[in-house]
């Protein structure tokens, strides 16, 4: 099955869309940090085709995000548990959790939260400046080029250019 | 055009895939927070057809997350800012930004970063705790149903239910 990709992008945005950016993908990876792990669970949780889980389970574990693992011999079945660079995404998926909650609530409020595991508290997902240490509303911050990339394109807003720059 | 819908699921994640979940539209915003507004500069950065672009400029106006307002008369020309609900979008696509650094780098590093606009300091995304305050990584977050919904399903797993259980 093809993947979805963007050639032509020069953008950590579009590399990780690849891996994630498929229908069901970001659900897959929701369900396995709730702890699921197994075919059925994510065939029940989902209720998607199983060519399509397994097509997707199948390219998650090629780009490292799931492991698999086989839990029993008789008939032989295997579990995904989400590897480290998998629970990476947890930033990823919980912010899209809390813009979710916030602006498309449905009509009985936010079905599940992330949490802090050893206090129970809520784990939110907050942006903050790595220089001034302050807290970043929306407002705050822009995207712009890297200043410490070499071939750097010249203007901020271009997306080609800089990769294919000799060095 | 059909929408990413996911009927079956009650969760905010999918709501927020349904509106930002298709091919193209987290670029689009990518490129509504690097400062473009107008449709040839969208077309420029993303190399995409128009007719996909129109149909993912007229989805995220319908969605509120971008304005379309008009900036010229002969002939009728729109740009689309961002607006107050799209910006909050931005700890969604740098995590990703972040993520796909991380993990999945190009050959000459990240084209781009996140920058706190006043100070010129990296905005990064973090997970931190709300009532302990500390700050999180992603082995010290799960993901839960939420305690305080009335008819919360009795399984964390379940992703169904809880919403079609009457008052």
């Amino acid at each position: 099955m093809l993947k979805n990709t963007y050639d032509d992008q020069d953008c950590s945005i579009a590399r990780t869309l690849e891996v994630i950016g498929e229908r069901w993908t970001i659900l897959i990876i929701r369900d396995a940090l709730l702890g699921i792990r197994r075919f059925d669970q994510f065939l029940n949780s989902l209720g998607v085709a199983r060519t399509v889980l397994t097509d997707r389970l199948r390219g998650l574990v090629e780009d490292g995000i799931l492991e698999r693992v086989q839990y029993q011999d008789h008939p032989v079945r295997h579990e995904y548990p989400l590897t480290a660079k998998g629970r990476e995404l947890a930033p990823i998926v919980i912010s899209m959790m809390q813009w979710g909650a916030r602006h498309e609530p449905g009509p009985d409020g936010p079905p599940r939260r992330a949490e802090h595991r050893d206090c129970g508290g809520e784990a939110v997902v907050a942006m903050v400046c790595s220089d001034c240490r302050r807290p970043l509303g929306p407002n705050e911050v822009v995207i712009v080029s890297n200043p410490d990339r070499v071939h750097t394109h010249a203007d901020s807003r271009s997306v080609h250019g800089a990769s294919h720059v000799p060095a």
